[in-house]
């Protein structure tokens, strides 16, 4: 499989974080995959708490720990030098290591090193793994959804790992399939579309999401947004790539402006909903929405209830916000396609 | 400047071309860029001919040739063994050496060897130049057109080319900006977009065009389709990239069936202008068609001239065939904006 792949359960690595803001992946490793985490590993004074048992290295290898995991990025991306020893000792624990930081551990001589030495595997979840290949377009059997958004940042990774979580509840037959650091951190595997070569997008993300089972679900995270004047090309290579039958769009209610984008509005609901639709009918004519994630964090509980209230009556489809109300009711509508 | 740059006048390598299909690069070079060609060098009993002088490696040193331009795609598209010695003799005698074959010049480790030996560079086309940088949607000056297709190899490269060199007839202030291959070794500069990081797509073509004098323009070489299952998301980032004031829509006339996209039907003119036009207003909301060029290969003079004028009646921009009857109307209209 054109996939990385890491080993669970994990070893959590919280660094000098003093709060899990600074530990984002550690936080969302332990929320999303909870039974994938063994142990949490800080440094002397660190203060974030992900409630997991603190083990050293040796403890957590005895207790099953396969992967050393970076779950927090430093403060300019860079891999702080001390901690080359606490990798080098993991792997020579029997742990593979897998990082997200830009800076990247297969360019670490040390620790390229102390891999050949001890047979552990360095992840660079940022670099894609094994072959690449182009798409080709051609229809596959089982069913897949993908979030898009009216921006970056709204909760697309959020709103598919919540889907997810709840068909996987009720006994359905699913998978989560990562495309970004955090996603294929908290997953395990999954393809960092934004650092595939473009002429790879679509077919990297078709064989992320290959041919299944009719019964089966891809729940595939999306990225940017069609409206985004830098990555929209990365999110059209997705949406092709996916051949999606049901779009979540994911919006943050309130933002006006686009995220580091100046002088770019985010485009309304409505134009993003047909433009998505439009553009992923090429791959899958029988694209069709299933409902409305809305980020309401900036509003009051009654302002955002009424706000997806109002949305549910002009798009006819299920609205939620997977934090304030969960996903239930688009899950519903899952069941019936 | 993050663009691979060629030195100038080159000598172009025929291989054992039989004929010049089999030298398509060749080709173009000597065809759009004569003024670069200093001489031809062939194989013993290759047959394809440019027209140009016949002289050795070092006579064309002699002559100012400052770098060897691999003119063919051998089949398989590797590097035949009995070449490296000519490529070797080639940096000896004080020329780079370029190339956009698939297999890349930088691993074959005698010709990196020589490379370092001579001082000499190796130019693999296919591999991006320079720091990546993202996209930024930011308005620049000067004026900007991009060719964009309904499927691949339907003449945007030669459409592009052939707007250029009309306007440099014409004494207009304009620059040609290589997007692939076959263009960059025509041109001797620009990105391969289909090789960069889909991350940095349209910050690449940024790049490429950058703000320039209110009269110049930038004449982009388009790739794909934003209707090609596969390489979509390359277009969409250059259209976002290129923030082009002008579209030139290349489509090939009776060309029902997308290029190796089976089950691929071409989309019609009307929705191919309406999207690029929708999508590209994003980074320039005062886009605009400027022109169709069809490819009327396929057609008699008399179908081919019948077709022209029933589309220029149905969109309203001129219709021409950059084969079969020039570019001029459509320069004429550049020249009015």
């Amino acid at each position: 499989m054109n996939t990385l792949i890491l080993k669970a359960p994990y070893l959590v690595f919280l660094g000098d974080a003093n709060d899990l803001l600074m530990a984002k992946v550690a936080k969302g490793i332990a929320h999303w995959r909870p039974e994938k985490c063994v142990a949490q590993l800080k440094l002397p004074g660190a203060k974030a708490d992900l409630g997991l048992p603190d083990l050293s290295i040796q403890q957590a290898a005895d207790a099953g720990a396969k992967t050393f995991v970076i779950g927090l990025a430093p403060i300019g991306g860079t891999l702080p030098a001390e901690w080359i020893g606490l990798l080098t000792e993991a792997m020579e624990a029997g742990l593979d290591i897998a990082s997200g930081l830009h800076m990247r551990l297969c360019d670490i001589p040390e620790l390229v090193a102390a891999a050949e030495r001890t047979g552990q595997s360095l992840f660079d979840v940022r670099i894609p793994k094994g072959e690449m290949v182009c798409g080709t377009g051609l229809p596959r059997k089982g069913k897949r959804l993908l979030s898009v958004g009216t921006d970056c940042c709204v909760g697309k990774m959020f709103t598919t790992l919540a889907i997810h979580k709840e068909m996987e509840r009720r006994g359905l037959n699913v998978s989560f399939r990562a495309t970004g650091q955090t996603g294929i951190l908290i997953e395990g595997n999954g393809v960092p579309v934004d650092a595939v070569v473009s002429d790879f997008i679509a077919g990297m993300v078709e064989a992320l999401s290959p041919d299944n089972t009719t019964d089966h679900w891809d729940i595939i995270e999306g990225q940017g947004s069609l409206f985004h004047p830098a990555y929209a090309g990365v999110s059209l290579g997705l949406l092709h790539g996916a051949q999606a039958d049901v779009l979540i769009v994911c919006h943050e209610a309130g933002r006006d402006q686009m995220d580091s984008m100046d002088g770019y509005l985010v485009p309304d609901l409505e134009t993003v909903i047909a433009t998505n639709l439009a553009m992923g009918a090429l791959t899958n004519p029988s694209i069709s929405l299933g409902g409305i994630a809305l980020n309401t964090m900036n509003l009051s509980e009654a302002d955002a209830l009424r706000e997806m209230a109002r949305l549910e009556v002009q798009f006819g489809v299920p609205v939620v916000d997977p934090v304030r109300t969960g996903v239930s009711s688009i899950v519903n509508k899952l069941e019936t396609l």
